[in-house]
C-alpha cells in the first residue's frame, strides 16, 4: 500500500499547478467579470463563452495539458483514471477551468462514449473536433415528465424507419445546451420496448440542428442560467438521422451508460474535492482578516471545529474517490461498483457540507458573486441530483452489501 | 395553557385563506411567468413588478387584510403578535404574497421603527405613504468591509454640521433597493464614538435621491438577483441631510434596533414555517404523482422518514415561534431573548433542511424555477446569515443561559 | 392561545419542586449509594429496594404528591394530562425520584389500563394495591423470536380452556421485573388468530408466582442490570389463570394497548426532558468549573454552540410534548396520533443528543456512576426502541401526513 | 499509489483469520458466558480472566501472531505500522480477542514505551514479562480533580528524595486496572514546574503493590465495570520508588506521550473499525432474518439507506487511518499529526454511529449483552474521550490547517 502518486501523474500536477498559477487565477476575477456582462440575459442565443477561456485553451493545448482525461497515448497523454484524478481536483478550483483544458463535462464523458463505443465515422465526425475543442456536446437523457432517477422509465422514443431513425421525445436538464459552440447530442431513447428492461434502449448521435430539434428554454437553478453553459429542456418531433448514428447497436443504451460511468464519477467528484479545498482556503483566510467581538472571525464559536470538520470530510471524500479510480484502473468498472456509488453519495454532500460552513463564515459574501463559494455550494447541491439522485446510489451501495450475504 | 389560536386570530386567518384560494394561489404562476419576463435584466434600473401584485394589493385592502403586523387598532387591524403569526404563516407560502397585504419585509420593520419611534413628521412624511403601500423602504445597515456580525463594527459615519447629519459609508445586502418604489432607506451609522459601545450609533431617514447616494450595484444569491426586490450595494458620500431627519436622538441606533427585533423575527420566522408546509405539500403530492422502480417516489427507500422529519420538524419550530411571540406579547421583547435569539436559528435552518428534501424528492425540477422550492431553499439559507448568523445568535442563548447559573 | 399553565398545575409544581428540594436531592446521592451497594449482583433475587425509597413514599404519599399522572379525582389529584406534564418533568431529574410518587413506569400505564378497562374485581385486586404503591406490575409484550415493531407478530398464545385460560410464550425486555414487589403481570397474547389483524390479542392478568410463570433472567442494558428495576426474559409455560384475569374481553388486546398509549407517552417524554434539562444544568455547572487552556471548559472550542443547541432541543421537545398533551385531553387519543408518535421519537433522540454533549463535557466523569448523566443517556437510547422503534413512528406520522392528500 | 496491502501483511492476514475462524470465533460465546459468570460482582479483587483466554494465548504464541503490534524483527514479527494496521482491524471483531494476540491496550502502548524510551534494566523487568504476557500494566494520566484534556493541568507530584522519586496524587480512567495479572503502572505526574510547560512532567514505572498505591475503585461506564479490565481510580499517598524507574529522564513526560501516540491511535482505529465491520455484519444479517410488515426489517424504512451510509462511513474511516499509518511509517509522527488527530475524532464517531444503527435495527437485542454490539457502542462512545476527548484533537487539526496560511 503506498498512498504516493506516481511520478508521471505528480509531473503533469506540478505542470498543470503552475499553469493555474500562471495564467488562470490572475485572470479568474476578470473572466467572471468578463462572463457577467456577455451574458446577463436569460435569452441563451445570445450567450457568449469569455474571449479569456479560448486564448486560454490554446495556451493549454501547447502546454501539453489538453484532453488529460482520456487514457489515450496517442490522441491524449495516456494517463489512467487514477494518475488523472489529482489533475481534476486542480481544474475543480475554478469554475471555468475545465474547459480550458478541455476537460469539462459533460464533454468528457461524451468523448469517452465515442472513444470506447463510436464506430471510425462517427469519430471522424464529432470525437476529432470535440478532442480538438472546435465544439461542444450534450447528453440528453433525463426527461420531464417521468421520474429519471428510474432510468427505464425514459418515454422517448426512437423508431427504425427504412435506413432511418426517427426520435421523439422531451429530454430536460440537458448540460451544456446553452454553449455558443454545441453541436452534437447524445440522445438516449426507448428502441427496442420488446428487450428485457436493460436492453430496450440505445443512444443516437443527433446534430443539434436536424430539423424537428428545438430547444425550448434554458433552465435556472436557484434562479442562475449558469451561462454560457447552463441546462435546457429540449424537444425532439420526429427527427429524422440516418442509421448510421446509433452508438453501437439498437439496445445497447445502458451498457454504453454503463461503461460512461465509472471514470466519470471520478472526474467530477474530483473537481468537487478541488472545488472544497479551495472554499476552504478562501473561507479560512476570509476568517483570519475579519475581526468581530474583538478576535478573527474564524476563531469565534465554533468556527475551528467546522475547519477541522472540514478538513476532515475532505480527506475522506478524496481518499474514497482516489481508491474508487485505483480500483476502476485495476479491476474495471464493474467489481469498483460500491467505490463508484459511495463516491456518488460521498463527495457532493461534502461539497455542500463544507461550502456551507464557508458560507457562513464568509455572510453575506458568501452567496454573492464576488467569490466562487456558492457556485461551488450550488454545484454540490446539482451533483446530489444530476446523474441519479443520492438515494438511487445508496440503493446501488446496500444492495451489493446485503449481496455479500446471499 | 391553551393552544387554540383566538376567535380574532382564526378569523382573520379564515379571511386571509379564502383570499388566498381566490386571488393569490390562481395567479401564482402567472406571476412568476410576467415577473421572470419584466425582469431577466440584471440592471436594477428597469425593474417592474408585476401588475397582477398592485392590483391584488388593492383587493387585500378591500378585504381588511393590510398591515395586518402592525398592532395599531386605528392604523391596522390591532393585532398582537401571536395573533399575526399564523397570518404571517399564511404569506409566507407564496414568495410574492406579503407585498399584497403590504406586510413584507423589510417595510414591515421600518414601519415598526417609524411608529415606534419616529416623531410626528417623522410619521407623517414616511409612515403614512408606507402604510399605504404607495412607497417601500430599505433598511441600511450591514457593510461590505467589516464583519457585520458584530454591528458594533459598523463604520459608516453619521456627522453633525449645525442643523445637518452628514453621512458617509459603504453598505451592502441591503434587501428591496431594486424595487422601482423604493424611496427611504433608513440608514445606521457611527455618530458617537466617544460614548458606551451600545451607544454610538443613530439611525437616520434618508431618500434615496439625496444627492451623494449611490446605488453601486445589486447583488445575486446564488447567481439570482432576486428582481424587482434585491438586495444591494450602496455607498453613500457626503450625504447631507437636515437633523430632523434623525430618529429618536443620537446614539440611539441600537437602542431602536433591539425594538425592532422581536416581532420582526417572528414575522420572518412564521413566513418561513408557511414556505416549508408549502415545500412539504408539493413534495408529497410530487412524490405521490410519480413513479420509479414499479413505485410512488414518496415511497422508496427513506423518503417516507423524510416526510416524517420534516413534519416533526416545522411543527417544533412554529410551536417554539408561537411560543416567543407569546412571551412578546405578555412580558415584552427584553424577556423573551432566549426565545427570539432561538427561532431565528431554528427556523431558517429547518426550512433549510425541509426544502434540501423537497427539491432531492423533486429532482432537477425542485431546484428549478417551475415550482418555489428552491427560492424558498434560498431563502432559508439567507435568512441564517441576515440579521445576524445562527453562530451570533446561539452566542446570546448560550449567554443567558450561563446568567441562570451566576 | 396561552402558554401559562394554569393555577391547579402550578400550585402542584411549587409543592413537588419543595418537595423535591427538601426531600429528595439531599438523598439524591446517598440513594444512590446504598442502590449500588444493595445491588451489585446480577442475580435478581437478590435485589432489594434502598430505603431511602420506602421512607420517601410515605411522605409524598402525607404531602398530597401521589399518583398525580392519575386524572381521577377521587383516586388521586385529578390531574388533566397537561397539568401533570410539568410534574413529571420535574421527577424526571433524578432517575429514582418517580416511584416516590407512586408515578414510575410501567406501573403508571398498568394502573391505567386497570383503571380504564379493568372490571370491579380487578380493580379491587390490583389497582387498589398498586395505587397504594405496595406492589409493583410488568406489562409482558415484547418478544425476544420476533421482530416485534410489529405488534402483530406476537407469538405468545391465550387458549381458552373451560373456565380457564391457558398462556404460553416467551417475553423479553419486561420492565420492573426485578423488583422485589413486582406481583403481577399484564400479559398480551394471541387468542383469536380468526379475527382481523387488530382484534386477534387479548391481555390477561396473570399473578407471578403462577405455576408455569419462569423468570429466565434479567437483561443487562450497556451491561447494566439497571437493579432493582431491570429488564427481564420470561417464560410462559401451560400457565393457566381463570377467565376472570381477561381485561376486557377476547381480542381487545390492541384496543387496551392504543388507550394505554397517549398519556404513558406524555409521561415518559415528560420525564425524560426533565432529563435533559438536569443534564444540561449539571453539564453548565461542570463546565464553568473546570478550566483547560486557560479558560472554563464551557468556553472552549464549540462548547458555548452546544449549550444553545441544548436548549433549543429541549425548548422544542418540551412545547411538542405539552402540546400533544393538550391535544390528547381536548380531542383524545386518537386525534393526536400524529403528536403522540412525533414526540416517541423526537424526546428520546433530543434526551440522547443533549447527554450525549454533557457527557463529553464531563469526560469521563460523564460516562461514569458519580453523576446521573451516563443513565439518562442509556435511557434516551432505550426509549428510542421501547414501545416501538423510530423508524415505526416515523412510519406512523407519515401515513398520517399522506392520508391527507387523498 | 496503491491500495492494495503488501504480501506480507496478507499472509498475517490470512494466517489470523484463519486462526481467528478456528479458534476464537467458535469459542466467542462460551468465553462471554464464562466472564460473566466468574465477574458479576464489582469487587474487582475477585475478578479472573477466562481461562479460554490462557489457553488461546498459548496457541497463538505458537502460531506466531503474538505480539503483532510491536515493529521489531527479534522480538516481534516486524511488522510496520501500516503493516499492522488490517491484523488490528481483525482482532477488534471480537472484545476479547486483542489480548488473545498480547496486543491489547494499555498494554501494548505501555510496551512501546518501555522498547523505545526504557533502559536495559527497565526492559528486562517490566518489558519481557509483558511481551511474553505474563503480566498487564496501566498508564496512569487522567486526574479526577482537574480537566485533563489539557494535560499541563496534571497535579500528581513527582518529587526527588536522595536516590528515590516520591509520588503523590490522585489517577482515574485508569484502564486495565482490575485485570488479576496487572503489576505495574506507568505514572505520569508533575516533576519540574520550572520547566516551560511541555518539559514539566516525568513518567515513573510504579509496580502496583508498592507501599502508598491503592485502587480506590474501579468505575463503571454506563453501569458497566468492564470486568476482568476495567478502568480504575488509583491514589498515589506518598509512594516511593527508585530513580532508576524514571523512564528516560526528568521532563521528558510529554516527550514519551508524543511518541507513544501515533501508532497507539493506529492500532484502537484500526480495531474500532473491526467492531464496526463485525456490527454492520450483525445487523445485515439479523436485518434479513427478522419480518415485520410483511418484509425483511433490512428492506424496511430507511433501513438500506442506513446500510449504505454505514459501509460508505466505514470505507471512509478505514482509508484515512491507513493513510495516517502511511504516513507514520514513511514520514514519522510528527509529520502525521493532521492524520493522527483526524481518525482519533473520525474513527470513534463513525463507531458509534454505525453501531447506534445496528442497534436500532436490533431492538432490544441490541442494547442487551446476547451481542457484542452493545459493547463496541460503548467503545465507540469512550474513545471520544479517551487520550482527549475530540474538541482537543479538532483544535490540533485545525490549528495546523490554519498554520498553512502563515
Amino acid at each position: 500500500m503506498n498512498f504516493e502518486q506516481n511520478t508521471k501523474s505528480q509531473a503533469y500536477l506540478i505542470k498543470l499547478k503552475e499553469f493555474m498559477n500562471a495564467h488562470v487565477y490572475p485572470l479568474e476575477s476578470e473572466i467572471l467579470k468578463t462572463n457577467q456582462q456577455l451574458n446577463e440575459t436569460s435569452d441563451w442565443h445570445q450567450w457568449q463563452v469569455p474571449h479569456q477561456i479560448e486564448e486560454l485553451k490554446v495556451k493549454a493545448k501547447e502546454a501539453g495539458l489538453w484532453n488529460l482525461f482520456l487514457p489515450d497515448k496517442d490522441l491524449a497523454e495516456g494517463l489512467t483514471c487514477l494518475e488523472y484524478a489529482p489533475l481534476a481536483e486542480e481544474t475543480g478550483r475554478f469554475m471555468f477551468a475545465p474547459e480550458i483544458f478541455n476537460c469539462n463535462a459533460p464533454d468528457t464523458g461524451n468523448m469517452e462514449v465515442l472513444y470506447h463505443f463510436g464506430n471510425k465515422q462517427q469519430k471522424d465526425q464529432w470525437l476529432t473536433p470535440l478532442l480538438a475543442g472546435d465544439i461542444r456536446s450534450v447528453f440528453a437523457m433525463t426527461e420531464p415528465d417521468v421520474a429519471s432517477s428510474d432510468a427505464t422509465n425514459m418515454e422517448a422514443t426512437i423508431e427504425t424507419s427504412g435506413s432511418n431513425l426517427i426520435l421523439n421525445g422531451k429530454k430536460w436538464w440537458t448540460t451544456g445546451l446553452g454553449h455558443p459552440n454545441v453541436k452534437i447530442a447524445i440522445f438516449m431513447g426507448l428502441s427496442n420496448p420488446e428487450n428485457d428492461k436493460h436492453n430496450q434502449h440505445s443512444m443516437v448521435l443527433v446534430p443539434l440542428d436536424t430539423k424537428g430539434v428545438k430547444i425550448k428554454r434554458m433552465l435556472s437553478a436557484y434562479g442562475d442560467f449558469d451561462a454560457p453553459y447552463g441546462h435546457g429542456e429540449i424537444e425532439f418531433n420526429d427527427v429524422i438521422v440516418p442509421k448510421e448514428n446509433l452508438i453501437m447497436g439498437l439496445g445497447k443504451g445502458f451498457a454504453i451508460a454503463q461503461g460512461r460511468l465509472g471514470p466519470g464519477r471520478i472526474h467530477h467528484c474530483m473537481r468537487a474535492i478541488g472545488a472544497a479545498e479551495r472554499s476552504l482556503e478562501l473561507m479560512i483566510k476570509r476568517g483570519l482578516s475579519r475581526v468581530a467581538f474583538g478576535k478573527p472571525i474564524i476563531k469565534l464559536g465554533g468556527n475551528l471545529e467546522r475547519v477541522a470538520k472540514a478538513r476532515m470530510a475532505i480527506e475522506q471524500a478524496r481518499l474514497l474517490t482516489l481508491h474508487a479510480a485505483w480500483k476502476i484502473d485495476t479491476l474495471g468498472v464493474k467489481a469498483a461498483m460500491t467505490e463508484i456509488s459511495s463516491i456518488k453519495v460521498v463527495v457532493p454532500n461534502m461539497l455542500q457540507e463544507v461550502t456551507d460552513i464557508a458560507i457562513q463564515m464568509f455572510g453575506g459574501a458568501g452567496v454573492g458573486s464576488d467569490y466562487p463559494i456558492a457556485s461551488f455550494n450550488q454545484m454540490g447541491r446539482i451533483l446530489r441530483l444530476a446523474d441519479g439522485p443520492d438515494e438511487v446510489h445508496m440503493g446501488m451501495v446496500s444492495r451489493l452489501e446485503l449481496a455479500k450475504y446471499k
